[in-house]
């Protein structure tokens, strides 16, 4: 078969792939933000139905003649640049789903859905005892689906691999520990400092109405277009995109505190902001989105972070959130709220976790799934291990599973492998805007609300280019160099160092 | 093959069929409730990718091949009645979709949901050129499928048939020729009454906001289960069901009227309430939905006109009403009212139509539709045709075409044959309810609000049996007699006649 008629055929087999997928993510998302309780068990079966057509188109005989066809190296010589990514990028997600037989593929995404809906109600109820034969399957699945991929190494990399191109086990644990030894240190002669951080007013009534309000004003800020997109509500907010011009955003909102609805809107619209400034020239392409998965959460921890928990944003937007709430916030200054969104130490729970612990909650729930993986740990007891853990490293022991094993949705969905993405998004990240700030003058532009010039930069340098390049490839063309642990060493250290007053000395 | 066989693969076609054509519903929910204008018109790709895939389940040659020999008298008649009732809806859907070339109902697809969307835009910008070869398309693909699907008599009845099984356009021309008799006299003598209805009062500034909140307590009042639904906005209001527990509406406010939310949602409610009422034992089944369409349309029109324009549901609900908008409506009796939500004669879009030319709003599109169709009549002609009689029937020439030929979604979606349901729904609707008023205290239920013995007894003989019968057996069992135009004039007679204060000779 010559090379456009092969081109012509993994063009249709792409168009298929991304159509049908999309069809999967718009209902996924319209059961998460829209359906009522009753009807959610049900809609499992419409997911599973439209998943099976996906898979199918994947998997065929003759559609992966076609991609293996193309993927030949003498072939692939011959594509432009974007178009041999479409190639490879489409040949991996069919090598993955066709390692998979049909009925269990078709089994795993019904009760992947039933597990979803069996962790909302046990986390509701904190539960456990109700979801754990659920999460019990998703494991068992995921190690069947293990054992059909293939792996090197730790049996964790067959999934590591998948979420993150090129990242391993072993890399991966070179990097926390370079992470960790850093950290620890640190938290520890933040808890020895002096320094108290009164955040008292943080924790008052603030209405959901005045937060709904709030929440697209950072929106705004941020530069994601409300014209393409959607912000809806959902237990676990998340983002998803129907392409370009469609993405979808929810966040939730507690009635009794303003901070969870702040960062977890900036986090989400970082994801947003990503998917609406790819290159239109990728549209309904299999490399058309965001390059998952650290890289995604750079982007998103970049507005959470970098600029959310940032002085110069504060002091840029202090007046707003005094408009949006007088009474709660009229008498808090920039700083006040500056040391508010960063003292560090009182969360139980990965989201609302301050800059500094985030990391440990990640390494906590990898170490975990690494381990059930590597069959040293039992499903059953990781309610346990993660509070004796949670001690360990944080000091602080969960109430309540809901506050502990149950309070993330990703491994109800059989998410594993995901988790390391968030540690992953903030080395990226620290590492990418330490180059950004040689560039551009950024907390002048923050504290001005000047965004734009950020914006473009990241634009230009990162989000148009889509899933074209691989994170590795990404991280040199951003900052020319691999990536390091010791770009997000700096940035913890230098804050918190001068947050809590602490001598270079005593965080050694 | 055993009938054992048969019916295990007649199941598991049924379901895949039922699941895919749900997932299309739901995205093209999604696409009108949800998506931002830049994403719409590529989502027709996403939801052309599925409609192919309902397409293949029910037209494969495999699938064919068990309906077929499932459907064979002999068989048929071994099954129970619902259970013969699914292979026969099943079957009839089969041989309707099997008779279009798939290449040509993927184009279709596409085209459809162009059309739509250029149907909105033209709408809103009174721009008929820019939609006419969107229509013209529609009719052109419609009327390959005809000579596809063959007919006898009038082309029309192609279209007319799978709509409304065992109906004819010379059927309906005996039953619409009856009604206009009665009701062209009877709109005569109206404009001729003394009688002046003062209606100002329903054209005042009525916040979205409030109307919002009356909305949700008018579904409520009717019987609709808010926690099986859901209820949002859109340019036209309309229901879709993805099964009893998740009936979604649509219902659109005007800020300088609050009537045309009250009906259509009282209208929209009344769809939904048929869903969410039918037997359980048929969830999931192809007839596990209400029985289109004119008997959908029966039970719309029902809570629409019998109950919310009737003197007993103002005088019900007229405080609150007045709670809503006291301003507005503080010094209205619920006679003024009722006489307001009856005026005749003022509207030139049909879903605003008083109850009594709405019927010649219908008959105008039958007539219209079914001319082209029979090849006597352009598209392009038909604005000038719509402005022309809607001056003969009603006496009102619309100002644009907005106010025209754009006022109505449906032919933008190709449903032609669909809106004499409407007017079927009516007659329908009167037979029955004469029935239900001969067991029932009917006003008294009605003005005390004590609806659930309405709803009760609707459930037990109509909504319940889901599209199990045929709208002739449906209406035999429901009134022990075939449809007949004679109720539906005599109610309307009757109504109009005290309204306008007409001797009954003046009528004649």
């Amino acid at each position: 078969m010559d090379i456009k008629t092969l081109i012509e055929r993994f063009e249709k087999i792409e168009r298929a792939a991304v159509q049908s997928e999309r069809a999967v993510q718009i209902i996924s998302w319209d059961w998460r933000a829209m359906t009522p309780k009753a009807a959610a068990p049900g809609r499992a079966e419409t997911i599973g139905a439209v998943s099976d057509v996906n898979f199918a188109i994947l998997t065929s005989g003759e559609n992966r003649k076609t991609l293996d066809a193309l993927a030949q190296p003498e072939h692939l010589a011959q594509l432009p640049p974007t178009l041999a990514a479409r190639v490879r990028e489409l040949k991996k997600q069919s090598d993955r789903k066709a390692a998979i037989p049909p009925a269990l593929f078709s089994e795993f995404t019904v009760l992947q859905a039933r597990s979803e809906a069996a962790w909302e109600q046990a986390k509701r109820q904190n539960d456990w005892p109700s979801f754990a034969p659920h999460l019990q399957n998703m494991f068992d699945y995921t190690n069947r689906f293990i054992d059909l991929w293939g792996y090197e190494g730790s049996r964790y990399n067959a999934l590591l691999g998948f979420n993150e191109e090129g990242m391993t086990a072993e890399k991966l644990d070179a990097l926390f520990t370079d992470l960790r030894d850093a950290i620890v240190p640190l938290i520890q002669a933040v808890r020895r400092s002096p320094v108290v951080i009164d955040d008292g007013f943080v924790n008052q009534t603030f209405p959901v109405e005045q937060q709904r309000v709030m929440a697209h004003a950072l929106l705004d800020l941020e530069g994601f277009r409300g014209d393409w997109g959607v912000l809806a509500e959902s237990e676990h907010p998340y983002t998803t995109s129907f392409g370009r011009q469609d993405v979808r955003l929810t966040t939730h909102y507690y009635e009794d505190m303003f901070l969870p609805a702040v960062f977890s809107t900036l986090h989400e619209g970082g994801h947003g902001i990503y998917e609406q400034n790819i290159d239109p020239a990728l549209d309904g392409t299999i490399v058309g989105c965001g390059l998952y998965s650290g890289m995604h959460e750079s982007v998103s921890r970049f507005w959470e972070n970098m600029v959310g928990r940032s002085l110069p944003f504060w002091r840029c937007n202090m007046a707003r959130f005094q408009q949006w709430f007088p009474r709660q916030l009229g008498g808090v200054t920039p700083e006040q709220m500056y040391a508010a969104v960063n003292k560090v130490g009182t969360s139980l729970t990965r989201i609302e976790a301050d800059e500094l612990t985030y990391n440990l909650h990640i390494i906590l729930r990898y170490e975990l799934e690494r381990d059930v993986f590597e069959g040293r740990v039992r499903v059953r007891d990781l309610p346990d291990l993660w509070k004796q853990k949670m001690q360990d490293y944080l000091g602080l022991t969960p109430l309540d599973d809901t506050q502990g094993i149950l309070q993330d949705i990703q491994w109800s969905m059989a998410q594993f492998g995901y988790f390391p993405a968030y540690a992953l998004g903030n080395l990226y990240n620290a590492q990418y805007t330490h180059t950004m700030k040689s560039q551009l003058d950024f907390d002048r532009l923050v504290e001005t609300g000047d965004l734009g010039a950020i914006l473009q930069w990241k634009r230009e340098n990162l989000y148009r280019f889509g899933a074209t390049r691989s994170p590795e490839q990404t991280m040199l063309a951003l900052t020319g160099e691999p990536l390091q642990a010791k770009y997000l060493i700096a940035y913890l250290q230098d804050k918190f160092r001068a947050l809590y007053h602490i001598e270079k000395e005593a965080a050694q």
